[in-house]
């Protein structure tokens, strides 16, 4: 079934606002009275609801429903902005693997510069992307999009994070496959964890041993190198891996 | 270092008769003499190698490499024909993540029909995405591509897998979440494993009951539903996390 998010408070009715959402309900979806889909308000609980009136393109709430499909952690992905459309592509996929949030950064090697009128412009259609695909995938929560003008801004939101993890090449190359293992098995429900990915042209030295002084933690992400775009989809399944699948039985 | 895949038995002295490896080789990259580049032929052992006679492509092996990035099972994802350019993405992300062969196949519930030149030049396609992934990934193999034009070729060619599971959304929704886990728990190092994908629409019911009348395990791959394209990536970094990773410590 259909599942549209709503800005706002859960009600029993609700008239819906945005243009985007009536076009695709009534012009593409087609509904008509009494047909049925699924609402998801501010809250983040899934509601069975039906259309009451389509000229005004209201809808009743039937019942709540009990699926949730969200991740029990939080997981922040935060790329170093990267060409073309890469971040396209991580934020729809990022969605689809259950990530809370899709953050990207100027970093010391990031070869595109992008002015604010560029960073409103890509933001918009980023958040687009992620609200289409969590409405695909079934999700209970459309991800934050942040995309951060200044590299300071990134650096101070760091520290509200439990777990702060750097992909890292080098860390491949040396054999250190196992650091996220590790400190996977000790992460409890509903911690905050943000996984930092570098440009295509990877993190400076600079920016390791800054992360580093705030407790990030190294990790590689297997023996093969991975495109920018690749390892965050890399690390968000693995994690799904672990917390959802091992940890299920 | 630039990798390169050269065709045939490993040589001391070699000529290169690729027109597109000598041309990223000589203009792309403007090796002349005494550049090292690391070639790898047919037996998957890198090897350091330095351009000899740049006029006659010629290059001289310096000396073995130990690096070896292949994954320890031999992982096949075989997928529903898709639409568009799906199956490029796959076969990309799939050669970064370690595949050892990208099939695709005609599904019942396939929305695309490709007659015998569509599927050759789309193969060809494929196999050129999976070269380049490959080199830049730094694999010691190149994925095998293989479109099968009938649907029986594909279900003969299932007879040779170690293990064969199928994503299966249903499993999702049922909760059986832990099937995947509990199996990869007793894979062993150089099995063949088959996973299979269904097209946009799903796997039909008589695909499923033939797939499990050849031993197939039905496998949810996290409480999300992920796009056709989406899920042989989250398949294989979980293999990935399993096998390379965990079992690292």
């Amino acid at each position: 079934m259909q599942q549209y998010f709503v800005n706002g408070k859960a009600q029993d009715f609700v008239t819906i606002e945005d243009k985007e959402t009536i076009k695709h309900m009534f012009n593409v979806m087609r509904l008509s009275e009494d047909d049925q889909v699924v609402l998801v308000f501010d809250d983040g609980i899934k509601r069975l609801a039906k259309v009451r009136n389509k000229e005004i393109y209201q809808f009743e709430v039937i019942k709540t429903l009990e699926d949730n499909v969200e991740m029990p952690v939080q997981v922040t992905i935060a790329s170093g902005f990267s060409k073309g459309d890469k971040l396209d592509l991580v934020t729809q996929k990022a969605t689809e693997l259950g990530a809370t949030a899709i953050w990207a950064f100027p970093a010391d090697w990031s070869v595109v510069k992008w002015d604010s009128k560029k960073l409103a412009k890509k933001e918009d259609k980023l958040r687009k992307i992620a609200l289409g695909a969590a409405q695909q995938s079934k999700r209970n929560k459309v991800p934050e999009v942040c995309l951060f003008a200044k590299k300071d801004s990134f650096f101070q939101a760091i520290e509200a994070f439990d777990w702060v993890f750097v992909a890292y090449e080098e860390s491949a190359k040396e054999g250190e496959l196992s650091a996220l293992a590790k400190n996977l098995q000790t992460i409890k429900k509903g911690e905050k964890i943000l996984f930092i990915f570098g440009p295509e042209g990877g993190i400076s030295p600079d920016e390791i041993a800054h992360f580093e002084s705030k407790g990030a933690v190294k990790v590689g992400l297997g023996p093969r190198i991975m495109r920018t775009e690749t390892a965050p989809l890399y690390a968000l399944s693995s994690l799904s891996y672990v917390l959802e699948m091992q940890n299920d039985n």
